[in-house]
């Protein structure tokens, strides 16, 4: 019997599809949202996390490291849905340690193919989602300007900005314009909206 | 019998969501992603269109007048699956004349009363989006206002936006001034972040 833990911030999407999932033989499915995903491993000790990246509003990083929590006897096996147009999730979800990658646009027989490979401790990525990876592979920007993107991206202001980082308002106002020429972007704004959608911020 | 035409952009969710509807008696049920729902409302004659409002990339606008295609003899009953967290959204789907409204953090059960209660005309709204129709009611943005930021969320510039839409820079500016302010926002950024998050652009 191969535990599983689905995380999926919508209820009626993740009901539905635990309920499918509880038809394989062989699963034992219990499901949860983002919040509380950590709690819940600590007292399931799943042997499988399934996990969507997608958080409720659409956008915005997922909590991954809930669930790696710590003080349990080693973290179950991640594998995540995901998009191969956001290639900031994919990276993320490996540097995780997410064993198992399936693709959002493909078939739901993927997941259950996917949870049993990991369960055995085995990769499973989805093909469709190389350009995915490609993309990741290729992201321009460095990590001090992601940490200025982000900050720009929830609203702060060069002057906040600068204070949080420690930085000059001129070296801020320069990695915004690195940043926008890096993102091919017409202005921070722009450089900003592409990041988000492909999920680097 | 009752033709349910299911549009959602993710076809992993998709899929899973069509095959729990189909179990349901009286149900004769199609999926589409929104790419496409019109070809296929026209072609189909669905008497019911259930709609996920949230597109594919998670934020964004859904294309709901591909809906209710020209053409056809009338359009199909309306449900949509929403967000209390997107008035916006919201907003735009009454303004599309859909008459059923499903909670996306409730049961998938819902969906098949409202399916059922739109199939005869009736109207069907989850309680629990109250406070998402009581904040679309006190959208404090003005419809201009509204135009000069779906285009400065989507990366264009003072300049950009004065072209076209026929004004001075410095209405323009003005504009997003009032934005900010009406927005709660800090600044024009997060302006734009705050109205995105809600579904207003």
């Amino acid at each position: 019997m191969i535990r599983v833990l689905l995380v999926h911030e919508e209820s009626l999407l993740r009901s539905v599809l635990a309920e499918w999932l509880r038809r394989e033989p062989g699963l034992d499915v219990d499901d949860t949202p983002w919040w509380g995903a950590a709690a819940r491993i600590r007292s399931l000790c799943p042997d499988v996390c399934a996990a969507d990246l997608d958080c409720s509003d659409g956008h915005g990083v997922p909590p991954l490291g809930d669930l790696c929590p710590s003080g349990t006897g080693g973290p179950p096996a991640l594998v995540v849905l995901a998009h191969a147009s956001r290639p900031g999730l994919l990276k993320r979800a490996a540097e995780a340690g997410a064993l198992g990658f399936v693709d959002k646009a493909g078939s739901p027989d993927r997941l259950v193919r996917a949870i049993r490979s990991v369960a055995s401790r085995e990769r499973f990525i989805d093909a469709s989602l190389g350009f995915g990876f490609l993309k990741a592979a290729q992201m321009p920007l460095t990590r001090r300007e992601l940490s200025v993107l982000s900050l720009a991206a929830a609203g702060a202001s060069i002057a906040e900005i600068a204070g949080s980082l420690h930085l000059s308002h001129g070296t801020v106002r320069n990695y915004m314009a690195s940043i926008t020429r890096k993102t091919g972007a017409r202005n921070r704004i722009d450089a900003i909206r592409i990041s988000r959608g492909e999920g680097w911020v």
